[in-house]
């Protein structure tokens, strides 16, 4: 890892595809670490869901040691089960980040957008597609890896702000 | 403890409050091994928050080696922020059991209260203060605690269903 360099976890949470990716960021020039999801069969219990993301998560941290970690924020109308199931796997990533000591951010899907496609309404191929390009890889990552990559990106992009303007630690 | 006791962890999780109680149960007999509860101030960060609840739980199954655990259920209607919230709370306890590797099982709020009180209406008060009496404490527990202890002694009601009328961990 180059002197200066910061790299960046970015984590799209659900229960059955999280998709996680970490970037590294040097000077103007970015790249891909790692990236790919925690895939959990439908036969798979809640309990072993959340620790699959737990492992992964936290093995990814210890291995890539990143700066900070970026979060989809999910307040968008949901009714409240599926808000339920989708807190307990946000619960598992955000335990692994505060176990592992690294500060964790949060993003809404419309921001992640906006900063990656340039609005806040593009499908999630697009956001695929764009990222591909901006960190050079040879193939269209899967939407969820693509997602995590992005949120990456966005939180970077926090940097050039004011202090003042940047979003706190969760 | 005793052989052929039973411990199970009862855990009445929420960001700022979850409570904590473990009954070892033999033959006939039961008693409360450990009770109290993860008090996280309003001025924690979520993660913190999260960690806290987290390191409480493991700490205490590394400590007291129970069997199972029994968490509250919590479908019942709320809006999606706050259910995201205390499902966030949740994942971090489901994370430390899944962990530490001890069965996770779920009862409503209502079965617990049937379970303990007679009625699945009745106040949190009358769940403490029954639980008090079960387990022959000195003092009435904080409510939440209460809640956990009360947890634990639904879920040891499991054990003498048939196989077949169980509820299934999750």
């Amino acid at each position: 890892m180059k002197q200066g360099a910061i790299r960046i976890l970015g984590i799209d949470t659900s229960l059955r595809s999280t998709g996680v990716g970490i970037v590294e960021f040097s000077g103007n020039a970015m790249r891909a670490v790692a990236y790919g999801r925690v895939r959990n069969k439908s036969s798979l219990s809640h309990s072993r869901c959340l620790e699959a993301i737990y492992d992964t998560l936290a093995e990814l941290i210890e291995t890539h040691r990143p700066d900070c970690a970026a979060i989809e924020g999910a307040f968008f109308a949901k009714n409240a089960r599926t808000a339920m199931i989708l807190g307990q796997a946000r619960g598992a990533a955000m335990t692994a980040c505060a176990k592992k000591k690294i500060p964790l951010f949060e993003h809404s899907p419309r921001r992640v957008k906006q900063a990656i496609v340039g609005t806040g309404t593009a499908r999630k191929d697009q956001v695929a597609k764009m990222v591909m390009h901006l960190l050079a890889l040879d193939e269209q990552p899967q939407e969820d890896a693509a997602d995590a990559l992005a949120l990456a990106i966005c939180h970077h992009r926090q940097h050039a702000l004011p202090e003042t303007l940047r979003v706190d630690s969760i």
